[in-house]
């Protein structure tokens, strides 16, 4: 393996082999946290884990402070032992999860972690506990190596990363002279192919909204009122389909007129070769959703999107009951693309839902706080060429460059109050099952994780 | 009033004010079963339920079976002390009821009953508890007055009217000797106004299925595969809007074709007029539900329907979840009018829906047992004219022919095995608020119920 040709790589890999048991044991301890941001019940959770994080980063002589939000509590470590003449490097993650609904498709209890075939299961393994736990471990094995770090070191754990960072975004402005730092990197993205590395030059945005349709005051008997009242389920798929026009286009006047088409140079840097037989097998489904005129990649990395991620209306459960519901729900999300403001999108969408609203239904939407731009990042920058070659020593490989479909909504802001050079990474896969049931990260992708994470930090304290 | 005149709803109606305490404290017993009979854990209920029925009529001197069925049992009462020389009246009522969810939006309990202004709130108080409550006072009353019944009863009251009636389907070929009768009386409908007495001459049919579209495996996030994978709740709007047309019409191939259209004598006994206002009134939604070309009670009574009665698919709790879910669910219903076949309707939405899966979905359909033809009773027929006097001397008013637009699918397989007129009747309101919360039923009706009943058994009996 080309990773034994770095003396650095091959004495951290020897010491992950060492403490396998006990880093692994730390790791499920990390996952066993119900940090379910978007559950109030959760509370307690999150503050414990925030506070299991604070114990580990101040053993490893971190300072830490918990910052206090309208949410929940952002986590700030800083190691500047290195000095001022030495590069600050700030690392984001976040602590906080994705509800674990439906819950009777998870193999194993998604906060009672279980291994299996070298993959770990839980909510979280990935997404970020996974790629956070890398991190704090590539600070250890640096530590462990050397006696202190080559470089200074912040860290920002979050605990709203999943419902919009709304509690970072607040304060970021006040913390500003915390958060400087020389480089920040974003650690919560993937690869493309288990062997291949990639640096990710870009995210897409989001804007999130509820959609509630009345068209009565109560249930009414479907045999009664059917054919006489306004259904307001039958309003909503309507109102809905009408989001979106034969070709998959979305046919809200106006939605694409700010999106900046990708230039021929970043797409030049960029593979748009896509494996349709192999995604088919990993998701079960066919790459069949979106925009017809564009190819899979371009749908999913450089075109806007809307989808429905939720409705709701009527009875549900088993039988059947002849009702005909007073309102029915949905939940609509857009991914977007440079270009495209959040709020402005949201607005748009907004309005036509509204305007478009059936005879005999009322509509009301509401659009989320949490939205964020799409992010791009520079290749050119020197923290990007420094990771690109870490990930070189580890993988063997050069490093590729990709996109994400997904979206960090706090980059902009963080990358402002930072002020330094910016670098999205992770290792995660697209057949981690994050935000749904059996999520799992390998343990072959933390050992990397660590050694990606170690060596590019020792590369920046040249 | 009217009723006065008559000497014997004058005796009755002194006896009623006499035990108003005591009768309704057996109602609201009655009222107090929780006999869900959709919900399995809800069995133990209707068990009770069916009990204390049969002691209650064991006490009126009545011979009682409880009728085992591959469901819930059927309670079959007879009394044939008024001799082979009287006539037999075979009665219908069923003690099952609707599920209660959204419990939430219940201002009392729906198993504890309350009165508030002189209205009963529970689940079944009109549907079907109180309807069955004020036939068997109509009989204690009559037996309090002479001694003894001046026909021949039989009762058959069902424990699954509300998911089907298909225990009572599969038994009544073996029980067709017990079940013979000169008439029969389903006493499950309703009044178009609480001062004018009705008898309704025929009801809708109906079918019922589940939809569900698969795409996936499992969910999955949406951004990494938003505009990627085809969305099962984008591909369910689409599919449901496609079933009806811009003017409401069932955009099915073939779903009109055996409608019979109703006649002209048929049409000149009823009356079409509809008032909207008062409509939007009590339901707080206006009548704009199906097909543009017909008028509101044409849509209701004598057009077929096709209602999603529940959708649910992806992430429906509070905050959001960007998930593309794996599938989506629907439940859909016809009520169906004379001519049409249920079975058959059945299946040619259930074709409809496979052979327009969206690509890239899987489309299941599932269509239930528990269907049911239209039925249409003669208005000429003796027992309808019984009940027409027993209304007018109850009401002091004529009585209208009315046509109801839901279903009790097991009508027309009850009429073969009974073999006699049939008349159908009842004292609801659509403000009672049947299968949904708050349902309720006024103490007025009860007592008018029990008068019309026991007036129209004791003229049968001349």
């Amino acid at each position: 393996m080309a990773t034994l040709s770095d003396p650095l790589i091959q004495s951290l890999q020897k010491m992950i082999d060492e403490n396998r048991t006990t880093w692994i044991r730390d790791f499920l301890t990390f996952l066993s946290f119900p940090s379910i941001s978007s559950e109030p019940e959760s509370k307690p959770s999150l503050l414990a884990c925030a506070d299991w994080l604070k114990n580990v980063l101040t053993e490893m002589h971190f300072h830490v402070e918990l910052w206090q939000t309208s949410g929940h509590p952002v986590l700030f470590a800083s190691n500047l032992q290195a000095g001022p003449n030495k590069p600050t490097l700030l690392i984001y993650n976040h602590y906080d999860v994705q509800p674990v609904d439906p819950l009777e498709l998870w193999s194993s209890p998604p906060f009672q972690p279980a291994i299996k075939d070298n993959e770990v299961y839980a909510r979280g393994a990935q997404d970020n506990k996974g790629q956070c736990f890398y991190v704090l471990q590539a600070l250890k094995l640096l530590q462990k190596q050397s006696g202190t770090l080559p470089i200074n070191i912040k860290l920002c754990i979050e605990g709203e990363e999943e419902i919009g960072s709304q509690g970072l975004s607040e304060i970021l402005k006040q913390k500003k002279e915390a958060l400087k730092a020389d480089y920040l990197a974003i650690v919560d993205l993937g690869l493309r192919d288990p062997k291949i590395p990639v640096i990710t030059l870009g995210t897409r945005g989001i804007v999130t909204m509820d959609v509630s349709l009345s068209c009565a005051k109560s249930d009414l008997h479907s045999g009664m009122h059917g054919g006489l009242i306004q259904n307001p389920i039958h309003a909503l798929v309507h109102l809905l389909d009408s989001l979106r026009d034969a070709n998959g286009r979305i046919a809200i006047p106006g939605f694409y007129d700010q999106v900046l088409e990708i230039s021929a140079e970043e797409r030049s840097l960029l593979s748009f070769q896509f494996d349709a037989a192999e995604y088919q097998k990993s998701t079960g489904g066919h790459p069949v959703g979106g925009e017809k005129s564009y190819t899979a990649l371009e749908r999913a990395w450089i075109r806007p999107t809307l989808e429905i991620n939720g409705i709701n209306g009527g009875y549900t459960g088993t039988g059947f009951k002849t009702v005909i519901p007073a309102k029915a729900h949905a939940k609509i999300s857009c991914r977007l693309v440079p270009g495209q403001d959040p709020k402005q999108t949201g607005e748009l969408v907004a309005k036509f839902l509204r305007e478009n609203a059936p005879a005999g239904a009322e509509v009301e939407v509401r659009v989320h706080a949490g939205q964020g731009k799409a992010v791009r990042i520079s290749p050119t920058a020197h923290v990007v060429k420094v990771f690109a070659e870490a990930y070189q020593h580890v993988f063997g490989l050069p490093c590729a460059f990709i996109l994400d479909g997904a979206s960090i909504p706090i980059v902009p802001e963080l990358k402002e109050a930072c002020g330094g050079e910016v670098i999205m990474l992770g290792l995660g896969l697209a057949t981690d099952q994050i935000h749904a049931p059996n999520e799992h990260f390998g343990i072959d992708r933390l050992e990397k994780g660590m050694l990606v994470m170690a060596k590019a930090i020792d590369l920046l304290g040249k």
